[in-house]
């Protein structure tokens, strides 16, 4: 019995994404599960597994990513709540984010501040 | 006497980005003095200072930012550069590149990835 | 009496757009007539109906630039539509969006993916 | 006693976007208040107050900018209240906007023309 | 005898871009001469002409735009020549540049400033 | 036996892009080649090879994608040599391109077309 790609992104997405991850996955099936299956293999099972880069400093890179991108908040959305789930802290991703004011612009660090804010208050870190 | 942003915001620089960071402040002299003091005092004088977050963790950001948004090919060498400055491996920024992949598409780590590469070889830490 | 640049563009948008293009153009008339009027006649009055690209190819073209662009979800609805009446089937224009996971990252692909289930359910092509 | 950027920045604030500028920063207390002391400190104490170019100049260029970014409806929405705040008329901002179909392409024209009939609505410039 | 959209476009490009812009329709004859006749037709015949908004206005937004945008130098060159051919002061152009680094980052900025660096030199307004 | 997502992609990558997808795999071999095998098996072994949408077809829609996206000129370089490959004429690749004025920019459609121009030059479609 071997461990396939499928089932090695789905135990990292789980770890990293928790039901975020999982919505996502879900709310794919009837447009195009394999958009879904391939979401699983190739960031998860092929990328966020490898072992030459800490989990912590791949969710700061991301994070960082999504908020210069700029047009990406649902996934901005769930890869705070992934950094927050392996161990960033959260005064770590408001200062990710508010470094993106320098390479990407106020608009897009303000942006990126604002989805930060609503996760803080889901996860009762801050008040509404 | 007091110590400005400037000068925090210059030995901030140094400590990053050496020679690189000081090249782009003297090509503007001729043609905006101003920006180059704002680069040393917003992004050096005011960010990269702050302790909420390890200067390490600030250019796995940076990098992974540089490479997504695409057109900022000068910024990322100066940024590879200071990622080893402050004690990346250069296995961890290939990482945060490829991991770019997922975010902001092939194209994108692929011409990131070339940008490394000159690095790197200007380092000495790969074969021409 | 001849055949104007917006007689043609009207005509072509009809064909491509129907209503959806119409509402845009509408939704114009308090703010700026003149942007509807630019819009029927260079992309649909100059560029649609040249004969060197079948309208099913430019509808490909369309949905994976905007897709790629990812700030365009109200375009790109309309074009989702636009392509299926011209003749694209449900699953090419799924799979011109997952093939946007390659070239604009997973994030792109998955926020348009999310477009064309929307589009697909209001034309009950698939269940909620 | 001095005159800080702190000072300059918000009363630059103030003149340039009124409400809509003190809510921004307001909503970032609970978050990263230090962003709120950037975002007046910088863009406002640095830049808006330097004489080298003029308020509508400089705010035809922003709405231009924010348009053709494509992905900042709320920071667009401030800003085409602040152009109309000093000095701009309503046809000047919707030229504006209109001409960035020439260089961003007609969806980021669209979207951005749909944040300016908002803003129009509002003022009680056009009806609804 | 009409004045067609080419004529009062080929008019207003040589008034604005000089040389530059003609250099570049000439570039395009062997690949897409229809390009090039649409790039007369519409940016230069519909846009640029009309009467909305003053020549200087027009450039001053078309530099913030090119320059946040990012990717666009050959044509943000072509541009800054536009505005100092139709009276924008070398400082105002630096400005709008540097104005950039709030909207788009501060590479976005220090790239365009570059540009600008060129052309000023090409034009003997500053020294190499 | 089993045929690999790497044999398939590697075949895949040949039909397509003959030697310049090639020249990109072997100048990632001192860099990263897992950034070299992830694109041959992911674009080309997981994407390309299914059957939902002819090559052609999806050769239109990366050409689009990526003079949309604007900073990708090696890939588009690349990928116009694949549309040419796979069956596209020349003039419904400059077709595309030129489409493209319409959903990024005339900006974006002049860089892309130059990059077809150069493409056609060197595989004398044109004359230099």
């Amino acid at each position: 019995m071997t461990t396939t790609r499928y089932d090695i992104g789905l135990s990292k997405l789980a770890e990293i994404d928790g039901n975020a991850g999982q919505n996502v996955i879900e709310s794919l099936q009837s447009i195009c599960p394999d958009l879904a299956r391939y979401t699983i293999e190739f960031p998860f099972g092929d990328i966020y597994q490898r072992p030459q880069l800490d989990l912590k400093s791949r969710e700061i890179g991301t994070v960082a990513a999504l908020t210069a991108i700029g047009h990406c908040a649902p996934q901005l959305n769930v890869h705070i709540n992934g950094a927050l789930n392996v161990g960033c802290s959260p005064e770590e991703i408001i200062e990710i984010i508010l470094q993106m004011a320098v390479y990407a612009g106020f608009p897009a660090a303000l942006n990126g501040m604002f989805v930060a804010k609503d996760v803080f208050i889901e996860r009762g870190l801050i008040k509404a």
